[in-house]
């Protein structure tokens, strides 16, 4: 388990780093993550390198027992770069070009930002490489923001051309006969930038896919040179968790060793703990392994604007709800907070004047508890029966055509994951090329773009013995984003046993009641932003809508199919429809939670050949009793355990057992 | 009576379209409108022409007893055309040239992009002047959007030097002593690009002209060579109703031969019906004469986001409604709903999927009865004594400067309107240039901009018996939009009878009570947005302020001059007050609705030689009761009828009587 | 004293000039402002003046007993200008150039704006240095708005190089390691274009502080021309209050002989009295002596929307206000409104039609109120005991980084300005760099941008015996803007005695509740936007938080300081918390009013060798009885009073006493 921090020498005086090592140390720490940001600092003129800062401060911090992650500093271009090179910025949608003084303004089509970057991933690669306390690499900074530029559009038609091969193809996969935009030239297709009205959704979800396809493409070419010069180092990239909506972090992942991401609970608004552990889950679900959190909430956040403060205890909950989800490495960002610069307000452990205070106490606190650990967590992985799927063609569609202002594909996916998470379920977030066998039950929230090998995957595990959850707007889509030519769910209607006869889009924020019927007999709730009137096929009925003129018809219905089952929900269910559902799923599946413990007390287990942990998490700010029944070893602690445990607000605990 | 729908074959395969062709027999259709935005179909390169294909749909259709329509295709030039020529690109107000990639795209004004237009109208109308089953052309689709480029700024400039002359006559007209914007040559005026603060209101209001007048030369451009080529085929253009603010509406459609329109009362929101009502009558008036729906909603409108679906009955009820305001053609939108491009969620009668479904049902049953009627309605005319006075000059110039966040020029049209509409009183729209010889009560709102002519127009209108009634901020500028040197209503004052002595401007959001007087002395209500505070100069008192420090003033006034009256009104009044004032005027001028029917149901006139179609329309979710007292023959089921009738929800009746 | 209106003989026909000049003569105006924003009329192409116009009115004038004012009319460039130089355009921060047809559109860089400014200001100042009648000189108009475009670019690299010397010293200051904005040349030094985050808070306070120097600069540059040529005319700028955000008044004011600003109570919503008392109390502080209201409300005010017309007797009461807080010049805008022009319902105080009326009315009723008090004000000064500490570097640095969406440095200072006006203290405002010897108590809110130097005068303020309050935000940053290194209040915490341990910015509109302890046990309230949690070292504790995690803890201390006391406020108080704390301090420090008055009764007092003049002005609709006590002469109706006297609604009263 690593425990740390981001750190960044290079804003303090030298003669503080000792001090800054001691104090980490006290606290536990075994790593930290610097370099990131300190472009200009490596390389304060083209070719010209400065390593010394960094070289003292690893070896300092290895003096004190802590081992460095290094960034790549290319999120962050020099000023010296951008000056020379204008045409390497990145420009918006409405063609501005974004200026110098802030960062992620380059463009990651642009082939001189490319030979920029090369040139210094491949001098710290040379310089570090046989470093023994450089344990890993970070790759830029949270990749994200479309680009505009003449580059981008150069490369977005020949991406275009490798995925049609002709104009025909394109044209007719994306049916530019409609308002005559047959294009003759591949110069000719635009980029989407805005325009009076809609562009074409197949042009829009294959520039949002191209755009994601560059940033991976331009993590790849950082890739390739640290495999090659420093091939014992792992690669990482700190992700920005299941939020991000830009880019599609599967194939992201793909190419590197580990995931990281970073964590905010407390960026905007009250922290929503389900969404944490969806971005958790979703996070570990991309390699389907453990995961580091890179940048852990240190502080208040805050930029123009400050955020509220973390509450006394907060802090090494979140860290803790992380580690229970399957983080292997809590890194906290930052250190201390930076008295200079566009983040001053984005706080660290300590304040701007460095001295300790309540959140470096907590630190220290959690610190203590994972010594206490030790490597007993070494090689566990999160247990769970559940699958949800996660699409970022059917994402990114929606983000071009939203349905219905309340019908949001992230919104949808986080309700029907709080509803499995409330049960404590364990839940895997896996991508629609996943395989699905050994699932208990696989939900698919509005699984908008679908090709007939992802519909079979689906049909071959319900037809195997599964049950599936599809909701409404699924299989509408091809790949081209051209809607299909058949009643929905299209290649998923047989399946369901249902057919969509019509829908109302549920404009003005209304929503519609909704009754239960059959084995949900008992449940009752509302529709929200979508409504689809269903003509049965075979299935049978598990809610009615009860208002507006298709009352009585079937909102929710679930079918018999081979030997599984699947479920049609025509709406999005609000908490109660959503709740009585997942309850009679989890019944039926036979799924269920590690223990049974009260409302608000989050429950994971992580397993390994050393046994079982059970995460007991209290998110609430009342004391909770859980009944652990068969006794074990509680490890933060280091104390037997059994029966009736007490939780404090906030409390956590983590026990062994066999 | 023609009834169809928008059809374009060239977004399916042609072994559909003989199918799509025998559906529209079944419902009763007869005219289908083709070939608007496919220009690069039918154009694929410059000069080189494929109308094959249309050839064979028109043909086809022709063989199903279904007349064609043809749009030109400009409202959506080819990618080729763009791509060779980006100066023919639209420039928004914020300098952002129009890139590709939607439609509306073009300048009206570009050289090139006139070239282009004229070259592919003249090969339509060549290929299509003979062929007897293309029965009228409509050109482009939907005028509308300001340009700001180059071209449209040199031709503003000649505009305005043909308009003035000299230099001179601008600078005094347009006050530009202001600021001392004095122009000392053409090249110096400017568009209204956005600025610091608000252009000159002079400059803005004949921008506004400018554009509209641009618009109907881009339109005459096409005519002339429709005209020349094609003379037999009658032409339109399809407007957008009341609601369209940048065009002036009298214009363009005095070079059409029959005005068409737009109507989407499902578009946003829940349905309007008066200002549906509003919408007919105002496209009536155009020309005088009866008008096309040429896109009649025939499913869920929507672009990026959907809207909510036409309940039962409601396609058919607004079909009804528009003939009942006087139209002689139903054209839906569209007929299949397209499975791509930027609308493919703007859907049709039919779902993506082709298969027939309640709205084609609904359809089908209302061809029925439009069989049944049969040639009846030809030649009828919708009867109407009351005229109100639509001054797009004036609805301009408030764009520019809206006085109040609550004073907009539609609203308080439509507020006059509804009250009328809610008496079931025919009422024409007629422009400041109409002739007002015959009708009982003519309403006028808000005509801020006025000359001595259409000042003597009215003033000519009441001397002769007629009953006029005017509102704040009429009088108020002269045809350069500059403030009249006289107290208010400026050239119609002595006829008003008033003299505005203040006014306030009701910011945020306040009203101010009012209490009828005199004749309206059983009234109440409220004044909206502003208050005239008024001296008596021979008028009566109709109502007065009830609050403020003009609390006791007069708000509305009557005034007989010569053989005839007029009113003032120094608000916007409620629906409380303007109901009782229409009460009043309604009682004291002799107009009447051709029955007295409940509240929601909607009574209109249409007449001709053969006798008086009584429309009875019942807009409310319940069963009506009309007493019909005299019977007649309805003529959607072919029943006699008489006395009380009973009217279902979204039922419609048209009962002849002699 | 001065009186009278702005008026603009180029917007009329000579014919009407006389008539104006004897109704102006009649209402007891002595004084008019013109010329401002005539150039073309003065200057129709480069080099070729005319004045005759001007000479004429100012010869009218004259003979009605009437002086003139002359602005300079360079806030409105010719369009011969702009046509000819684009490159003096103003561009917007997102890039965009400001093109003609309003007024601020140039660049204060510019120059070739520079050359044409210099040469009008020059003929003016020739042609008017020895016309008797000319009594003083405006500048320009209404300085502000900010210009991004090349000339800017460069003159602020300029700027900073002469602030910083080196690179070496800039990057240190501004601490660019951050993001490695390490600037390796002048040239790459970016203005704060936008960007997709903020901007290095140093750069930005920086640029705020160089437009604000650029304006300054533009204006010595006439001032310089005016200095010479004509030196014995005094010279003024029409400033915009205390509520304009974007220049440092103080640097502006130090340049000229005497402020001048414009009073539009009723522009946007309600008028705010003590906002109106702070505004006047800041431009008198801006010099600590007597100036004019150059631009007062003589109408409606209005844009594209017009505001609320001034309520009966509302203008003569600003008017008194403005006198009552040092104004020595009335001057209200304008004498008639325009008929034509982007300010055409800016009205005046004739109407569009020239005609008396209401407002004219009450304008001559003062005028004769002012004639009985001739010369008694002459020389007189505003007594105040309290200091209230305006700072722009904090105010600008909290444009850039406002902390909270409700921490608003002008509310917090309106905030506590109006705990002080209600009452009825006399009030100065002063800069940081001020001399606070003398003030009983010294008010400094938010304070955030600090050096020693400041904190020394402070400190030095309070050991002598002073009371000074600061709050939250207080010492934060350095005069780079930089964070402190240490705890906060930073130079201050020492003299305050308390440290400020965390801080929670209250986000989502949060409250927390306050109880009041020690000298304060008797209060209540609630803190908004931000809580600052204080641990005490030394400070006795006003006021604690009432609830969240920090229930208990210090919310507002004093600290004895030498022979003084230091107040901390670590929140933004509420009234009732803000009016507790100003009682006590009143109380304690022994500043009172200079009579007891009812809530919403004003009272100020102005001061000379000839006595004491007690304003009374009811701001209330009621009638409101004051006690003299002590009798006096009331000089604006030229009676003896003492004891009750009655103050009618909007009534004032001016008592001459010993």
């Amino acid at each position: 388990m690593y425990y740390g921090a981001d750190y960044y020498p290079e804003h303090w005086p030298e003669e503080r780093w000792a001090q800054d090592a001691q104090m980490m140390r006290e606290a536990g720490f075994n790593v930290v993550r610097m370099a990131e940001f300190a472009w200009t600092r490596m390389e304060p003129r083209e070719g010209e390198f400065n390593f010394g800062w960094l070289d003292d401060a690893i070896a300092l911090m290895a003096e004190h027992g802590i081992e460095s992650v290094l960034g790549t500093p290319t999120a962050a271009p020099p000023a010296w770069i951008m000056d020379a090179y204008p045409e390497a910025a990145l420009v918006t949608e409405d063609g501005r070009v974004m200026t110098y003084g802030s960062r992620r303004n380059y463009c990651p089509s642009s082939g001189v930002y490319r030979v920029h970057s090369q040139r210094i991933v491949a001098a710290m690669a040379e310089h570090y490489a046989d470093n023994p306390h450089v344990i890993a690499w970070q790759i830029d900074n949270e990749f994200g923001g479309r680009c505009y530029c003449a580059d981008c559009q150069a490369g977005f038609q020949q991406w275009l051309r490798e995925r049609y091969g002709t104009l025909d193809a394109m044209n007719a996969a994306w049916g530019t006969e409609f308002w005559s935009h047959i294009y003759t030239a591949w110069e000719q297709v635009p980029l989407p930038w805005e325009a009076t009205r809609l562009h074409n959704p197949s042009l829009a979800l294959n520039y949002r896919r191209f755009m994601s396809d560059t940033y991976a493409d331009y993590q790849r070419l950082q890739i390739e040179i640290l495999r090659e010069l420093a091939p014992d180092q792992p690669i990482s990239h700190n992700l920005m968790g299941f939020g991000y909506p830009n880019l599609d972090y599967f194939d992201l992942a793909a190419d590197l060793d580990f995931v990281t991401w970073d964590n905010y609970p407390r960026f905007m608004g009250t922290p929503n703990l389900s969404n944490r552990g969806l971005a958790h889950d979703t996070m570990r679900g991309l390699k389907n392994k453990p995961f580091w959190v890179m940048e852990q909430q240190g502080g208040p956040t805050g930029n123009a604007v400050v955020n509220a403060t973390p509450r006394p205890g907060e802090i090494p909950f979140w860290a803790w709800q992380a580690i229970a989800h399957g983080a292997d490495g809590i890194v906290f960002f930052r250190w201390r907070t930076a008295r200079f610069g566009a983040e001053e307000y984005w706080h660290g452990i300590l304040d701007h004047h460095g001295i300790p205070s309540r959140r470096y106490r907590e630190v220290k606190e959690m610190g203590e508890a994972l010594e206490r650990i030790g490597d007993k967590l070494d090689g566990s992985r999160v247990a769970g029966d559940v699958a949800m799927l996660l699409s970022y063609d059917s994402r990114f569609a929606f983000q071009n055509q939203p349905h219905n202002p309340h019908l949001d594909y992230p919104d949808i996916f986080q309700r029907l994951y709080r509803s499995v998470w409330e049960r404590n379920l364990g839940t895997q977030i896996v991508s629609p090329e996943a395989e699905l066998d050994g699932f208990e039950l696989v939900i698919a929230p509005m699984l908008y773009v679908m090709d007939e090998e992802i519909a079979q995957r689906l049909r071959d595990y319900v037809r195997n013995g599964g049950t599936l959850v599809v909701t409404c707007r699924t299989g509408v889509t091809d790949m081209d984003n051209g809607i299909v030519d058949a009643k929905l769910p299209g290649l998923l209607a047989e399946m369901c046993g249902v057919t969509v006869e019509e829908y109302d889009s549920l404009d003005d924020g209304r929503t519609v009641a909704l009754k239960g019927a059959g084995e949900l007999a008992h449940a009752g709730g509302a529709g929200l932003a979508w409504a689809d009137v269903l003509a049965l096929e075979g299935a049978e009925v598990l809610a009615r809508y009860d208002a507006d003129y298709y009352a009585g018809e079937p909102a929710i219905t679930v079918n018999r199919y081979g030997a599984g089952r699947a479920v049609y929900v025509g709406t999005v269910p609000d908490s109660d429809m959503a709740g009585a559902l997942l309850g009679w799923l989890a019944e039926t599946t036979g799924v269920e939670s590690a223990i049974q413990a009260p409302a608000g007390v989050e429950v994971t287990e992580r397993v390994s050949d050393e046994g079982r942990f059970l995460f007991l998490l209290n998110g609430t700010a009342q004391e909770q009793v859980v009944d652990l029944g068969e006794g074990g070893e509680e490890r933060t602690r280091g104390e037997s355990v059994s029966g009736e445990i007490k939780l404090e607000p906030l409390g956590v605990r983590v026990v062994q057992r066999a």
